[in-house]
């Protein structure tokens, strides 16, 4: 960056402004106070590196800066919570000005905002190379509404709430340079401007008793797995109800991919895949689309463990649930 | 790094292990979950960057992942909190094999478990230009015993806990290659494995009233001018009472370097700098040494907003405190 540190610091620390509601010490000491609200405080974090995670050809700073947090917001929401401060850490390299670092806040207060999260701190240091990100969000959740990765049981059905595919579709579309319009231009939004499902959690688990849960930030078949692991469960996912985004259908044409295929690999849908008991499944699915406007699907049920994680066609045809999903230890893609 | 993600993530949950104590839901899961204990928490976060923050050819990866959690401990000290929970985001470069990983883990674990710390969660993602951590610290703290950093007030004297220069040395003595022997040796221990304040605030605010509160990080005479500019007053600093470590001397005098230069800007000694009203001086020197065995200094007093921040020697002689201390945001040294 072209200016000092404590230049960049003001000028982040003017952005972010001063604590308010429950929190005595924002931005600017060694560590942000506030007041615990709730009977249960969460904790996560989230680190993006560019060119692996983002890439500023695609998205302007604000965008990016947003993700950082919804990304955040998104693993609150999967525990039954609300996020309520955050702290960010930016490794920011020689080739970004001030102002690229001012529109990265905006962003990042922007969606901050729209969650009811505060900034109330951070670190900043040089990167040698590209952008560098992690942030921790804290959040409370009441003991009765906390919902793990582990509790998933046999019986239970598997509900996902919107489509899959999106994001994937959108990445592949800004990759491959495809025109920005109509379902493209859709597509490409779904990836770049996602959303936590705060609300959607929160629906659930007013009407239903979700055993297990998770946001899909990886794709739907990598997060299938890791709910069934945690849980020590199988899952039974009927290939024809994954509701597929019609975005990724139609990338997919344009591109020669199989929609399904997107829909399953696809990361960063921040959509929730839940377990719930069979006889909740119905009152559940008309509550939440209803409370939220967001369409939630029954995807398939949880079996025994030894069944593994499998996918089964209309014909009842089974075969092992496909193995795709985002690596975070891919080497960065240049 | 060799391995894929997934095994590495195992070996992590391995190596930190289940939740205890107030913590319901540790590391794997969307979030981590525990009872917040206290009546505030605090939160707070520190970024490192290989070659700027640390170099794996001056010390083992269990040193360099202890002092990723100290660093952070120290911030929650400097607020009068302790320590409860922490996440941390890693960029692993392709060059790290697990056992490296595992090693960098071990020295968390083990500064953890010293400071009361839980590792309860974290993100790991590719790095292209070596090592990136970015740790995440929840704490808490009783309301009435919050520090600030803008407290101080006119008439306030400034102590200090410790002895500076010593870390600045011991970079320096591991950056010349310097023979690794008596008080070279004690520099680079210093350097590489240092200490949290936290039984000092402790029976700081046990004994005394402090005003305002810092940690030592970029260096003695930066924080000064933090503390000063967040209180808005001005710091008259004694050249004659800094406490200049041993170590910093032999460095200084084999290197050519005045110890007080080193001492003033010495970065990461993670020491505390508070300014109480001065009828507490006496009784707060003698009962932290006391208690902690820990050095205490009244090295000024805190003086009205327009006077800044000076130094002055013996004779009377004034000077603006020199503007030396680390710059986070300056090129990676290579």
């Amino acid at each position: 960056v072209e200016v000092g540190e404590h230049e960049l610091i003001d000028l982040i620390r003017k952005a972010v402004g001063g604590p308010s509601g429950a929190t005595l010490v924002g931005i600017g000491d060694d560590a942000a106070v506030y007041e615990p609200t709730g009977e249960l405080a969460l904790l996560t974090c989230d680190a993006f590196v560019e060119d692996v995670h983002f890439r500023r050809s695609f998205a302007a700073f604000g965008l990016i800066g947003a993700k950082f947090v919804i990304s955040n917001v998104s693993d609150i929401a999967a525990m039954g919570g609300f996020p309520t401060h955050a702290v960010v850490s930016l490794g920011v390299p020689g080739d970004m000005s001030a102002a690229d670092v001012e529109r990265l806040y905006a962003g990042m207060l922007d969606a901050a905002r729209r969650y009811g999260v505060e900034i109330v701190g951070g670190d900043i240091v040089a990167s040698r190379s590209g952008l560098l990100a992690s942030v921790a969000m804290v959040g409370t959740v009441s003991r009765e509404r906390v919902v793990t990765r582990a509790g998933a049981v046999v019986g239970d059905v598997v509900l996902t709430t919107g489509r899959f595919g999106g994001s994937e579709a959108g990445l592949k579309s800004l990759t491959e340079g495809l025109k920005n319009t109509g379902l493209v231009r859709a597509a490409m939004r779904r990836h770049l401007e996602p959303v936590a499902r705060i609300a959607e959690a929160q629906a659930l688990i007013d009407v239903a008793t979700p055993h297990a849960m998770i946001d899909v930030s990886d794709g739907l078949a990598s997060e299938v797995r890791h709910l069934a692991d945690e849980s020590g469960v199988g899952m039974r996912i009927h290939r024809d109800r994954i509701p597929v985004a019609p975005e990724a259908v139609e990338v997919g044409r344009i591109l020669g991919i199989d929609p399904l295929e997107l829909a399953l690999g696809s990361g960063e849908e921040f959509e929730l895949l839940v377990t719930i008991p069979a006889s909740e499944a119905e009152r559940t699915i008309e509550h939440v689309s209803a409370v939220t406007g967001t369409a939630v699907t029954c995807i398939g049920e949880v079996t025994e463990r030894l069944e593994r994680c499998i996918m089964v066609d209309p014909r009842g045809d089974e075969e092992p649930l496909p193995r795709v999903g985002y690596e975070h230890l891919a080497a960065p893609r240049n």
